[in-house]
């Protein structure tokens, strides 16, 4: 038995292992799903960027614990990931406020309650509360509709139930919040309430591949959700660059391209992934920009599969969110017009609330029978947690003027979106000032992506330890330095180029601490490496 | 592209629909993974029990509600759902308190919080949040772990990640908890916190089947998590009876006969599946059918995958429920002795959170390397949600004897169970009034599985509608009643056997106009039939 189990384990590690080497290294020719890659002699390089045997920070942690002073720095700086609450950002206090009172509906009306919670939180509790059926906040709200719908006499279905893909009325909310943010309409029967945005990408991918045939256009560099999620459906990547030069502009020329290349080799490309603001790498798309995706993926029939889960996060003075959904209804195109998909998490924003497994879908433009099969689809899953639900609706509904709340929470987002600009502005200065590095604006989202010039003798260094040149650089920063960053092969980038990725999410006082070690380590490295 | 979407929609849902007759009707020979069906010539009966032509409960609310006084009933009694929240059970307070608490840490030390909180909620927090690194119940608590395991310099590894698989001093309290339990130690890195108990069962379903040519002994009846389960990841299901005569008694010989039978046709049995207490039968197994059960999967060398949700509902007085884990320790068989997981949840019990998605499986047994495999396979998704998290661990560790919570927490407790069981009872005792109706006790969990003996007449009318009996007894009491079960072929059954599953969990003041409106619809049903 043990061996059977070992033997399927294995399988699945090895699946498992060209998913995660395909997360890593995407571009790689091995793998079989992207059609394009052999448009790229370089690209073998990152086939295996990283391997057990790498260092891991979790091991140089537990070393810091264990004997410290016997590493050259006394704490490890998380630059690596997009989670600002275990980085110490505090949580945003009307939403706790709010959570907490529906968690513990026994004592709202209690006298001392109205000393403890601000007079909106209050309200709203109630308000939510009283939306759902029972004010059963520890029901399922919806599970397995797939039963209800084609059963009759269903096994699952249930009082809050009867509300299809999450609590009706904190759709409604949310409908509300995207009406007063496009000043277009919004229906709560196209919003799919998730735990967190992989789940809705993963159901539309699943959706729209048949075969290895399909293919969806992702932009390179990219967060590797997507690519993951591709290969786990059995379709085709069909990459397109952002071009690092236009501070990671879109060209449609390059869409075009390589929409043209991949049909020219058989490939049939259903959707057009955009995520705005990037991640990796920081950018906020500029309205004719968004106005040319949404012409380009009209006239070449594509479905537009827009993650904006960071559209609360933007920092350039200059730019502003739009949604895609917004831009399309601008410029004249109704819901039948255009199908779209616009995916929102409360992992990011300035709320960062990534513990809580909350976030939507809002599915427009496709036909009843299409959206009738989406539901039927999602509907397999149990519902997302009635926690994440409700925070969802209080992001896109936070305190208004005139609310108590209101001075605390907006001086709560301020505090936290202005130190963010703040961190990306010190660090994307400090990068630039690095020799052989440039780094473009963090508009948006909480990303730095800096190009780095290696040396022959660095890329030589990494070749001969079998990793990629940029992954090279970030175990040696690490080892060096404590601070960890993503190295851009994680990610794709165009062969031959270098990059890391870096947070902008440390707290504020660590960060001359990181521009310092990292401006000592890079001299360091460039003159170690100089050819 | 429409038409591209809605061919794959059409045809994934064809393949959800079949998932989904399997669910309603896994014993249908029409699907190809029940290897054993074929042995059961009455069963096409239940290929397609019920369509979406048949009654749906949801419509019949909202003509409640929209025209009162045009159906034979005034509102819709719900006997079909394990979600006792949605049936008005009220949440248990410390459990809420705590929750509330590590939502909002900030009112912990006020002093408004003491009136509001007992003293050991507030403790019981504080101790959670000083376990999570920063205090950070809105963090990824662990995700994508195959990332940090394979990469070395991670891309999602974080302060609180560090901890595999769910915040670990939670999983430390719940070990805690299974020793008191059973009287045995266990291991925190043994548990794998899950979103409810469905994703750790797909885990290893994943991890089991490598082909059709792999099955799992799933008992019949049995609740349709497993047999889709099965499905879902290409293996086969092979049916063990549990016998109705003798309270729905798991008999090893029947056990054995169907393995041999599962042999002879080339099918590799990997693991035996355990229900207990039973879903929908409700029965507790006893302590030495266990052991022979421990010894059968020993002997066969099965995976014992022992499904222990329902561990606190427990109703008749002379039944206990004891884990496999300890019945297997208690035989002196050690980790290394049996492959053992074992499954639990925080939407049944006696505290029903069913929205807060929360559960864990326990795993032992398993060679390092397998749990390595496990750990990997099982790390690709993200973190469970902290809530659930947090949840799962308060119910393996309530207040204690002098704790302040103590004396509400075992009230609310032991109201509910005790009134559980008068409800069970109760209700056995109507159905077992009725003619031709036999019901066994309902030991434990929150269901009831009475046998209908229905006339000729009554199986060729549904016939002529082309449901199964049981389906068109329950639509009939549903249109005639309002009372909502589910029949029989939705969990399988002995072939020309007829059954309906009904829950316990409508509230106390309930029942009686349940058993009232049951009893005459039964009466007129049967006159309606006579041969």
């Amino acid at each position: 038995m043990r061996r059977f189990v070992a033997e399927r384990a294995k399988h699945l590690v090895k699946r498992r292992n060209v998913l995660s080497s395909y997360h890593l290294s995407f571009l790689a020719s091995h793998s079989s799903s992207f059609s394009t890659a052999t448009d790229h002699p370089s690209m073998e390089y990152s086939s295996n960027p990283l391997t057990v045997q790498t260092i891991n920070p979790k091991r140089l942690l537990e070393q810091l614990k264990e004997q410290p002073g016997s590493l050259p720095f006394d704490e490890i700086l998380f630059c690596n990931i997009g989670n600002p609450q275990s980085l110490r950002q505090q949580p945003i206090t009307f939403f706790r406020e709010v959570l907490a009172l529906c968690d513990h509906p026994s004592i709202l009306d209690k006298s001392e309650t109205q000393g403890l919670f601000s007079a909106d939180s209050i309200e709203r509790a109630w308000k939510i509360l009283d939306q759902i059926p029972g004010r059963a906040t520890g029901a399922y709200s919806h599970s397995q509709v797939i039963i209800v719908v084609l059963s009759g006499i269903d096994m699952n279905c249930n009082l809050s139930g009867l509300l299809l893909w999450g609590i009706k009325a904190l759709r409604e909310t949310i409908a509300a919040g995207m009406e007063v943010r496009d000043g277009f309409p919004a229906n709560p029967n196209d919003i799919f309430l998730t735990d967190g945005a992989s789940p809705g990408v993963h159901m539309m991918m699943q959706l729209l591949l048949r075969s290895e045939q399909d293919g969806i256009l992702c932009p390179i560099p990219q967060y590797p959700l997507y690519s993951a999620s591709i290969a786990l459906h059995g379709g085709t990547l069909v990459p397109y660059y952002l071009d690092e030069a236009t501070g990671w502009g879109l060209e449609i020329k390059d869409l075009k391209s390589q929409l043209e290349s991949a049909r020219s080799k058989g490939v049939t490309v259903r959707a057009l992934v955009v995520i705005n603001p990037g991640n990796p790498t920081g950018q906020v798309l500029a309205e004719d920009n968004q106005k040319q995706i949404v012409e380009f993926c009209k006239k070449e029939g594509l479905v537009l599969l827009a993650d904006e889960v960071y559209q609360e996060n933007v920092y350039a003075p200059d730019k502003e969110f739009h949604s895609f959904k917004k831009i399309a209804r601008s410029m004249g195109y109704e819901d039948k017009d255009i199908p779209l998909v616009s995916y929102q998490s409360v992992s990011k924003g300035y709320y960062g609330e990534c513990g809580k497994r909350g976030g939507y879908m809002e599915v427009t433009g496709f036909s009843p029978e299409i959206r009738e099969q989406i539901y039927k689809v999602a509907s397999v899953n149990l519902c997302s947690n009635i926690t994440g639900q409700i925070l969802a609706s209080l992001i896109m509904n936070p305190p208004k003027v005139g609310d108590e709340s209101y001075e605390t929470y907006s001086a709560e987002k301020e505090g936290i979106l202005s130190s963010l600009a703040r961190r990306a502005k010190t660090l994307e200065d400090a990068f630039n000032s690095l020799e052989g590095v440039t780094c473009n604006k963090a508009e948006g989202a909480m990303y730095l992506f800096p190009r780095l010039q290696l040396s022959q003798k660095a890329i030589k260094a990494a070749e001969a330890e079998h990793i990629a040149a940029d992954a090279f650089y970030a175990r040696r920063l690490l080892q060096e330095t404590g601070i960890v960053v993503v190295p851009g092969s994680g990610f794709g980038q165009v062969p031959g180029t270098w990059h890391i990725r870096c947070t902008i999410l440390p707290q504020e006082d660590k960060i001359p601490g990181i521009v310092e070690r990292l401006t000592a380590f890079h001299k360091k490295f460039m003159d170690e490496f100089r050819d």
